[in-house]
């Protein structure tokens, strides 16, 4: 069984673990404080980010979509309709698009800040950055929450999965950041009706169960996070 | 020829000119002001960012790294020795963990404030947050250049090309975003000569010469920036 150095509150550990959930492979999860900076775990990644997997023979494969481009040259390729990537190479490039879309500009524009206000800062210390939330930061967050809703709304409502006729790792990687928005009740699908009817289907599937059950010390999740009729 | 709408000044933009170069393919050059979310250009991309590459048919393939993974996928394949991809999946991994470290951490401590504070933020309007430079940006920018020197030289010490045996997407990430930072004077080889020597080797390269040949309006580059023996 593969390691993968993750936090439950990170969209990027998230969407490796639905990856590899989705081609049933069991991961021994190893959780790390993204503060904490610690000497044994920069020695496998210098830049002392998450996800970090240690793939055969223990090598470390670095970063979320290095993960997910190593899991389909090894794994992937071989699932035909279960590929959570394209053949086509401009499906491909969409696929990837949208990834980075998730990951990395909801991630900078809204998850990293409500993430980091509501749950981090409380057990981080003072010289990491630790303290009281920033109630600007958590307004600025909440403001830009809507716009990424709305174009998730827009793609879910335009195809059937979100890059294309089938589910692929675009699918996982929008999934993997509502869902950690869901766990802190930043979401509102009043206005995105068809993100909700995709996210459900995304929720209901066994590749979500861990992460539905996922538990942050400190933190109880919204009262609709596990529930697959929200 | 594939059309490139880029800006000069970003790393990310000059790292995927210098990946078509490689392999002798000219492009069709489109400024686009980064800040000035151009109706036409959000059409082909909604994040607005560069670079996006005009590929065959007119499709738009978006952002740096996918487009590095769509040349490998029609290009690079067919290139053999001179592939910009390794064929070992682990060396693919750390080519791209590289590429996303000069790409996205290096630019996102480093380059990104620099060329905003510099360089952007006298042409753009107030609306857009133009304005005189913040020297509190520039000075903790400053501070980071000298880790990241300190990386590259650490890798270029170590190996006989940034990830490994032959030139890859990871030497012309790192040489991307080190020729911005060559064209505002803020590099600083003293205390990193193995990566001068790198650096020496791939300016020397034909593939560099249109980044040499850059001028951005209203700011000279360092008199050393087009100096093969910096």
């Amino acid at each position: 069984m593969l390691t993968l150095f993750h936090h439950p509150m990170l969209a990027s550990s998230r969407f490796v673990r639905l990856v590899f959930a989705e081609y049933g492979e069991d991961l021994n999860l190893i959780e790390e404080k993204p503060w904490a900076r610690r000497k044994e775990f920069l020695a496998l990644n210098p830049a002392g980010t998450l996800p970090v997997l240690l793939a055969e023979n223990e090598q470390p494969v670095v970063g979320a979509t290095v993960i997910a481009e190593f899991v389909d040259e090894t794994r992937g390729a071989l699932k035909r309709e279960r590929r959570l990537f394209a053949e086509d190479v401009f499906e491909r490039a969409e696929i990837r698009r949208l990834v980075s879309w998730f990951l990395d500009k909801t991630e900078n524009e809204v998850t990293r800040h409500l993430v980091r206000e509501r749950v981090f800062k409380p057990f981080m210390p003072g010289s990491a950055g630790g303290g009281a939330p920033d109630p600007a930061a958590i307004r600025a967050a909440r403001a830009n929450v809507r716009v990424h809703m709305r174009y998730l709304n827009y793609l879910a409502g335009t195809r059937d999965w979100l890059a294309g006729p089938k589910l692929t790792c675009a699918d996982l990687a929008a999934a993997a950041a509502l869902s950690v928005l869901d766990y802190l009740g930043e979401t509102d699908f009043t206005e995105a009706p068809a993100a909700r009817e995709w996210y459900s289907r995304l929720k209901s599937r066994p590749s979500f169960r861990t992460l539905l059950a996922d538990r942050v010390r400190g933190l109880a999740p919204a009262a609709s996070y596990a529930d697959l009729d929200f």
